[in-house]
């Protein structure tokens, strides 16, 4: 067991074993590069958050961020358990759609709505748009009067804590409460919630604590000014997990310009799903006290909480190579550049599927298959001796690892869900075909390619 | 006219013209984002190159990088001009395949060359496969074997100039030399290129002719020892453009911490494509003459020279949203995130395409429509006054963006060629369909969502 705290299953091969099943196997039956989802640690990890929060709070429900993994198979598993859907865009309302999430399960969130999108949302009857800007809340204003339909509006508000960027509403209180009152007169906007956002794999719950705040704050000033009744606090999500970190700006530079790996996150450095519930929970009961507020319900947005550590990337070790100076190179079948963007910027544990107890004594640049030195997953990290041949597990791959994924020069890879030893296939890898059904190629007969070959 | 010696064409609307076609025009009629390619630079592009080292040298010739931009309908124009492709993957053979390019004038390169993939290669009959390791040679040699067909066979080898990484064979003379004799016992093995490949955006003919010189003494010491006579030089790509540049560390770090703009770059800090074709030329034949070699055929790998400033990427500006501290957030509809990787890196000069006359008067941080702080196209970026429904033209967007686009969250962009006026859709804007078409969607009847609404 290491710093983070994983105790890796394995079996009597010495192999790596994921959701009951053996990943050297999978990677044999399925090919690499290879998405492995445990389903039931999916299935424990919705349970754990939102147990985590009602145990101290009545009215909780959770939204899954969709763009942090947005594999239908993936989503279906946590629909089942009761998970809602917060998306940002009409494709991922499409897929929640197809994956028949009830509509008032579904929030709306996002920074660029246009009219088209906002019609969009109010005819499917989603059950909140959080609207980002002023001039949202006046587009949403014209959509809700043009299709006649009453629509729950949540307020994003810049909490002036965490992400410095355009998200929200300023923190503001009368120029928001300005804001509310004039939106009031058109009574088809139901204003009736608060939205924050402070990051993304945040260890640290005093962020959410300061959110909690600046959002009973103005909902006392809101009931004041506007007769407003704010029924619903969204903290969004963020939630870090234990076992990955986002690299400071010193290990980046350590990592990046000087080749020293960052060290490995401490899990003590990231509070439990159990604190973040109790501090949050606490902190909104408090506020709610102070201001003589009756208790909202509490939103959260979760992604990297739930997928991110469900999820792993399988990759072969295609070949060794040793240059003179003595940096050896592992080549894999997978690169950062196309399918694994999060390492670099994150920790991800690296383990060798293949022989999980072996010492780590080596140091491997361990790239994957692009023409760009760049396309490092790991650079002089600790492993143990490799072989061709050998499968690679990149740990906690379920958040943004499929999000940032491209098709620089090859197709991107299939997705398995494993539950009690047993694979299912719920994302195929592209075929060529599918690569290039958006494109046209040139007609033959107009457009014969000319020049001579090679002699 | 700028430093960059960018000289926009302009039309009474004071709109962008590109490619003889007004781009707000474009943009109304296709959508934004949207890849604009002007089909009349890319063909004088590819002559100007093949021209520039064809002006001073009897036998060049030339193939394009697919990766750098690998959309069929952009590559089907350069293979009607004559050129040949350069491919890496697969992939990127089964495009070739299907644009009808002569397999002769296919060159296939990469660091990750299965068994299977160069089975594939050697039964396409490729012109050339350049070989990246021993072990490639090794199983390049087996493969050969298996099918009983001769192959052409190029040997890449680290110029130790430029990139500082895992490909080619390390520059040790003896050492190659020995490798060759070995596998020159397979007569299906027709060694007789070499390669290299130092890096991108290169704005200095310093690395090319420290490559040329290198393979040069390598390709004399291959035939004292071996007999082997090597009559192809391929100096790969990386030829960088007057318009785009790499930022380097320190702008990097100002504008990424401190929201620094970088300086345009200056046109005359990167040499002309003339001046890259006079001096590789002019090294070659210095080189040959100095090794009693018989003067071999130039091979030449360009991407970024002969698309990058023939594509333009346009995006809407959907909001203006000013914060209390001054900063002014353009949110637009393509975010750097998904869909404008290589504003991260590189200088772009931006326009505003429907007012190109207007003077940069205020400073904008230009945001894409993700849910990411760091989905920006420009940071405190210098732009005329921006306006909702605004289009921006983000110039030189013909390398590396389609290559690294992905999903996260929205389809990728379309691409239109237009020559003349005219306008064709070259590849489609990505239906939700086609975006899911890998993914099995949960049987609606085993799993039906659980859960309550909000209420």
């Amino acid at each position: 067991m290491n710093h983070t705290g994983r105790r890796p299953s394995i079996n009597d091969h010495d192999h790596l074993v994921y959701g009951g099943s053996d990943v050297v196997e999978l990677a044999r039956r399925y090919g690499t590069p290879l998405h492995v989802v445990d389903e039931s640690a999916l299935r424990r990890n919705y349970r754990a958050f939102l147990g985590a929060f009602r145990l101290a709070y009545r009215e909780v429900s959770v939204f899954y961020s969709y763009k942090t993994n947005c594999v239908p198979g993936v989503l279906g598993i946590l629909h089942e358990e009761g998970c809602g859907a917060e998306v940002v865009s009409p494709y991922e309302l499409w897929i929640a759609t197809r994956l028949r999430v009830p509509p008032s399960r579904i929030i709306y969130n996002g920074v660029n709505k246009s009219v088209d999108d906002l019609r969009g949302a109010i005819q499917h009857g989603v059950g909140l748009i959080n609207v980002d800007s002023a001039g949202e809340l006046h587009r949403l204003s014209d959509a809700a009067k043009a299709l006649n339909r009453r629509v729950n509006v949540g307020l994003r508000i810049d909490p002036a804590v965490g992400w410095v960027a355009h998200f929200g509403l300023s923190p503001d209180v009368d120029r928001i409460a300005a804001l509310v009152e004039t939106a009031g007169e058109n009574r088809l906007l139901n204003i009736r919630g608060l939205h924050a956002h402070m990051g993304s794999g945040i260890r640290d719950t005093r962020d959410y604590r300061k959110a909690v705040e600046v959002m009973a704050r103005l909902s006392c000033k809101l009931r004041e000014t506007s007769g407003i009744q704010i029924d619903q606090f969204d903290v969004g999500g963020g939630f870090g997990l234990p076992t990955v970190k986002t690299l400071t700006l010193r290990e980046t530079v350590g990592y990046k310009l000087f080749n020293r790996p960052p060290p490995e996150p401490q899990v003590g450095s990231c509070p439990s799903i159990e604190s973040f519930g109790q501090v949050i929970t606490s902190v909104l009961r408090e506020c709610c006290a102070r201001y003589a507020l009756r208790e909202p319900r509490l939103l959260l947005e979760p992604g990297r909480a739930i997928t991110g550590n469900a999820q792993i990337l399988l990759v072969t070790v295609c070949e060794i190579k040793r240059r003179k100076n003595g940096t050896a190179y592992a080549i894999t079948d997978g690169g950062m550049q196309n399918i694994a963007f999060p390492l670099s910027y994150e920790y991800h544990t690296c383990l060798l599927a293949n022989r999980v107890g072996a010492p780590s004594t080596e140091r491997y640049f361990v790239t994957g298959p692009l023409c760009s030195p760049e396309d490092l997953l790991y650079r002089n990290w600790k492993l143990p001796e490799l072989r061709e041949g050998d499968v690679l597990a990149i740990m906690d791959a379920g958040a943004y690892f499929t999000s940032f994924a491209n098709n620089f020069s090859y197709p991107r890879p299939p997705v398995v869900t494993v539950s009690d030893g047993v694979s299912r296939l719920v994302r195929q890898r592209e075929t060529f075909e599918q690569m290039t059904a958006v494109d046209t190629f040139p007609d033959p007969l107009s457009r014969a390619p000319g020049g001579t070959g090679l002699p």
